[in-house]
C-alpha cells in the first residue's frame, strides 16, 4: 500500500477520516472547523456540481448570486427561523484593522465597529426574500426560480471533514410561486431531482419522504428529504427541500396582485444538497483499500500504468497506449496515462486503488506481444487479460457495469439492514445489533420521537413516501398509528 | 424603449448604473456594498467562468478550495502584504447571537468572542502558502498549480455595481515553483490566458505590460496586467498576473529538498480576474439603447418575436419558428423564442436591445407567405429581411460577424484614443480634451508617478511588453528616459 488505511472494521470512523486526507480529498485548515478542499477531492465535487447544474436548469431554474453578509435584524424576522439559525454563526463586527500603536503587529481598530453586526449566511432565505420583495408586484414576475451555488458557515463546535464543517459549499434554490399548489409542487420536483442524482450519478440508493416535525427545517410547514445509509449502518441525510409556505412573505412582506388585481401573500420553497454529499460518497461505497468511485463522478474513469524495464520498452508500449487513449476519448471516457518513472508499478496500482479509479489497465512487453491488456476493476478488485483490439467498447461496457454494480451493493446492502421492529425490544435490539433503517410505528408526537431519541440517539429519518398505510402500535408509547416510519441513528 | 436609460453623452456615469440596472445584471442589497447578482448578469458571468475555466485546465491547472476566513496573525507575516491587505476587511469577533435578555431581539453573545479575530479572505496568498508547507517537501511536490473560484471581501468605502463592491466574485490562480524562471514564464503564461479571453470572447482589446512598482500588488516583485479602454476614455485594469518571488515563501517557511537535496524556498505566482469583468464588458461595447454583448458571453445568442393578430397566426409562425430553432440549435446557437402575449413585439423588441441579444429574428404572416424573416443585429442596429431557406447558416456567419465587428469598433475606438504625448502641456491637453492612453516617457521613479497623479489623476496603467525602447525626456521631470509607458486615468 501506498499509504496506510485504518480498517473499515477495526474503527470506522477513523477509517473515514484516513480516506478523506490520504485519498487526497479534504484536510483540516489553519481556520477552527474550516477544510481545505484539495484538488482531487473538488474535481469530484465540480462533477457533481456539473450535474446537479443541468439539472436545474433542465427543470427551469437559473442561477444568481446574493450577498455573503445578512443584517442581524434580518434574523429576528422570521419567528421559528431565528431559533433555528441565528445561534452558532460568524459575526462579523468590524471593518478595519490598524497597526497596534504599541507595536504588537495589527489590531482590530475600535473606532471602525458598524453599526449593524453582519452574519455570514449560514443560509439565505432572508437576504433572498428581502430582495424578492423588489423583484415581485404581480402574478407576471412568479415564478421566480432562483439557485446560487455558494460557501456557507455554521459554527459547529464537534467537526469532521465534509460531514460538518463551519464553511461549507452548497447550492441553495430559492422559488417563489403565485399558489400553494404550485410550490408544494416544486419541493416535490426537486426532492425528486436529488433523488435521481443520488442513485444515478452517485450510485447511492435514497429514501424519499417527509421529515417529521422535530426534523423539520426553521421556517418551513413542511421539509422533503433524501436519506441514504452508510456501511455503518448510519443514516445520513443527503438533500432537502422545504416546503417554506408563506412564512418568508409574510415576514419580509412580500405579495403580489394576482389575475383579479388582489393582493396575495407568495409562496416559498428552498432546496439544498452540499459538500456533504461528498462524505455521503465516501462512506457508501469505499472499502479497505481506500476510495470506491462511481464511474459517472471519477474525476478520470481509467488509469493506464506502463510496466517496463527500459526507455526502449516504455516507448513500445506508450505507442500502444497513445492509441488505446485516443479510442477511449472519442467515447467520452477519461483517461489518465502514468508513465512517470519516479515510482514502481505496485505503488502506482495501490495509489489508484486508494483513489477509487474506476478502471486501471496496465501493459507490459509481454502484452504488447500477445495484444493484450491487463483490465483491473476497482469495486471488485478483480483482473483479467482482454485483447487490444475492441478495448475501447469493452471499457465502456465495463464501466457502465462498475456504475451499475455498484449501486446494487449498496441497494442491497441496505435491504439486508432494513428491519421492521414492532415491538421496543425489538427496536432496541436492532439498534445495538444490527444497525440501519427500522420500519417502526409511530404515534405521530413529537414528544414520542424525542423520547425515543433520549433514550437510544435513534432519530425519525422520514416518513417514506411510499409508506403504506397500515393499523399499528407506536413501539414506545403503545398509542395507535397508521402507518410505519424510518427510524435511525444518523450522521 | 422599455425602460428608459440616461443617454451616455448625457452622463456616462449614471447610463452605466442605469443599465447594469436597467438590463437585470445586478443591483445594489440592503448590505452595504454588496451587490446582489441577478439570473442575466449571473448568465454572463457564467459564460465567462466556463470559458476560463477551460482555458486554466488547458494550461494545466486544477481547482481547490480554501478557507473564507483567514487568522489575523497570517496578515503580518509578509511585510509587504499587510500594508497593502489587512486594512479595509470585514473582522469576524465573534461565534455565537443569543437572545437579548432585555427583550430587544438577538444579540451579539460577549461570552463567544473568539481568541483571534478571523478576516474574510481580501484575497488568499496567506491561507493558501500555509497550506502549501505541508503539501510541498520536494522537487516532486511541485508544481502545484491551484486555482481557485470564490467571493472575497474588500471594505471599499465608495462602491460601483461590478467595479468596485465590498463582496466580489474571482478566480485567484497560486502556483509554486521549484525555479524561478519557471515562475516569471507562470506569470507570463497567465497574463496572455487573460489577454486571448478579453479580445476572443469579450472582444475587448487590451494591453499587456508591466506595473510600475506604485501599482504593484502587495507582496509582488512583478506584476503584470491587461488594460483595457472604456467609451468615456477611461482606463481598466481587466486582470493581473503577479510573480511573487519567494516572499510567500519565506514568511510560511515553504521550502523543498531540490535534486541534490538542498533545501530551497519555493518560487511563487498568483493571478485573478474577477466580477470587475463583468463592468468592463458593458462600458466596452453598450450604447443609449442598452447593452451590447458579444455573442461569445451572450446568454442567448438569437431572440424570435413572432407578430401576430390572433391564435391561428401565432400557431403558423410557431410551426416555422420550431423549425428554425432546430436547425440554430444543431449548429451550437443558443435561441430564446419569445411567444407570450402579454407584450406587444414594439416592447419586445426594446427589451432585447436593452439585453444586448445580438441577433433578432422577427417573423409576422407576410413572412410565412413570402419564405422571409427580418434580421435585426443588436450592434449596428440594422435590419434586413431574409430567407428562412438557409437562415440558421446566415445566422451563424451573422454571430460571427457580429462578434469581429464589435471588437474591431473598440479596436479603432482605442487606436484613436491612443496619444502620444511629449511635453507636459500636450499631456494635459489630452488628458483634458480628448482622454484614453496617453503613451509619455516617464523618467522610472514612483515619486515622479506619484506627483503626476496627484497633479492630475492619471496614472502608469502599465509599461506594455511591446514598448520599444527609444531615447526620450521624462514629459514630468525631464529626466532621461528609455521608453514610453502607458498613462490614463483609470477605473
Amino acid at each position: 500500500m501506498a499509504k496506510e488505511l485504518t480498517s473499515k472494521s477495526e474503527n470506522y470512523s477513523q477509517w473515514y477520516n484516513d480516506l478523506v486526507v490520504k485519498a487526497d480529498l479534504a484536510e483540516n485548515s489553519a481556520v477552527r472547523g474550516c477544510m481545505v478542499i484539495k484538488p482531487y477531492g473538488y474535481a469530484i465535487w465540480e462533477k457533481m456540481q456539473a450535474q446537479l447544474d443541468k439539472m436545474f436548469k433542465d427543470t427551469g431554474h437559473v442561477n444568481a448570486y446574493f450577498p455573503l453578509f445578512i443584517p442581524k435584524s434580518f434574523f429576528s424576522k422570521e419567528a421559528a427561523h431565528v431559533e433555528g439559525f441565528a445561534k452558532e454563526c460568524a459575526v462579523v463586527t468590524h471593518y478595519r484593522l490598524k497597526n497596534d500603536p504599541d507595536g504588537n503587529g495589527i489590531v482590530v481598530d475600535p473606532d471602525a465597529k458598524l453599526e449593524e453586526e453582519l452574519i455570514v449566511r449560514p443560509t439565505s432565505e432572508t437576504i433572498i426574500w428581502n430582495t424578492y420583495k423588489n423583484w415581485i408586484q404581480s402574478w407576471r414576475d412568479l415564478p421566480i426560480l432562483c439557485n446560487q451555488w455558494a460557501n456557507v458557515v455554521r459554527w459547529e463546535m464537534r467537526t469532521r471533514l465534509f460531514l460538518r464543517t463551519a464553511e461549507f459549499l452548497w447550492q441553495e434554490g430559492h422559488t417563489a410561486h403565485a399558489t400553494k399548489q404550485e410550490a408544494v409542487d416544486e419541493t416535490f420536483k426537486m426532492v425528486n431531482v436529488y433523488a435521481e442524482f443520488a442513485e444515478k450519478y452517485m450510485a447511492m440508493p435514497v429514501i424519499k419522504g417527509h421529515k417529521s416535525e422535530n426534523e423539520r427545517f426553521a421556517g418551513a410547514l413542511d421539509t422533503l428529504c433524501i436519506e441514504a445509509l452508510m456501511q455503518d449502518g448510519k443514516a445520513l441525510q443527503a438533500g432537502t427541500s422545504h416546503f417554506l409556505g408563506q412564512n418568508f412573505a409574510k415576514a419580509f412582506d412580500v405579495q403580489f396582485a394576482n389575475k383579479e388585481g388582489k393582493l396575495e401573500h407568495v409562496w416559498a420553497t428552498s432546496w439544498g444538497v452540499s459538500t456533504r454529499l461528498m462524505g455521503a460518497l465516501v462512506m457508501a461505497h469505499s472499502d479497505d483499500n481506500g476510495l470506491v468511485l462511481p464511474p459517472e463522478l471519477a474525476p478520470f474513469q481509467v488509469v493506464i500504468v506502463p510496466i517496463f524495464r527500459n526507455d526502449e520498452q516504455l516507448n513500445q508500449i506508450s505507442e500502444k497506449v497513445d492509441m488505446i487513449i485516443e479510442k477511449l476519448k472519442t467515447r467520452g471516457i477519461s483517461v489518465k496515462y502514468d508513465d512517470s518513472d519516479a515510482k514502481k508499478p505496485g505503488w502506482k496500482f495501490a495509489e489508484y486503488e486508494l483513489k477509487g479509479v474506476p478502471v486501471r489497465l496496465a501493459i507490459g512487453p509481454r502484452d504488447i506481444e500477445n495484444g493484450t491488456v491487463e483490465v483491473a476493476r476497482r469495486d471488485l478488485l478483480s483482473k483479467e487479460v482482454v485483447n487490444i483490439e475492441g478495448i475501447d467498447e469493452y471499457v465502456e461496457n465495463l464501466l457502465d457495469d462498475i456504475q451499475t454494480s455498484i449501486f446494487n451493493k449498496a441497494f442491497n446492502f441496505r435491504a439486508e439492514h432494513t428491519t421492521e421492529a414492532n415491538t421496543w425490544d425489538e427496536f432496541i435490539d436492532v439498534l445495538k445489533n444490527k444497525g440501519g433503517f427500522i420500519s417502526a410505528h409511530w404515534d405521530g408526537s413529537p414528544e414520542t420521537e424525542q423520547k425515543i431519541k433520549d433514550e437510544t440517539k435513534a432519530t425519525i429519518r422520514c416518513i417514506p413516501f411510499d409508506s403504506k398505510e397500515e393499523e399499528g402500535k407506536c413501539i414506545y408509547s403503545g398509542k395507535p398509528s397508521k402507518q410505519r416510519v424510518l427510524f435511525a441513528i444518523a450522521y
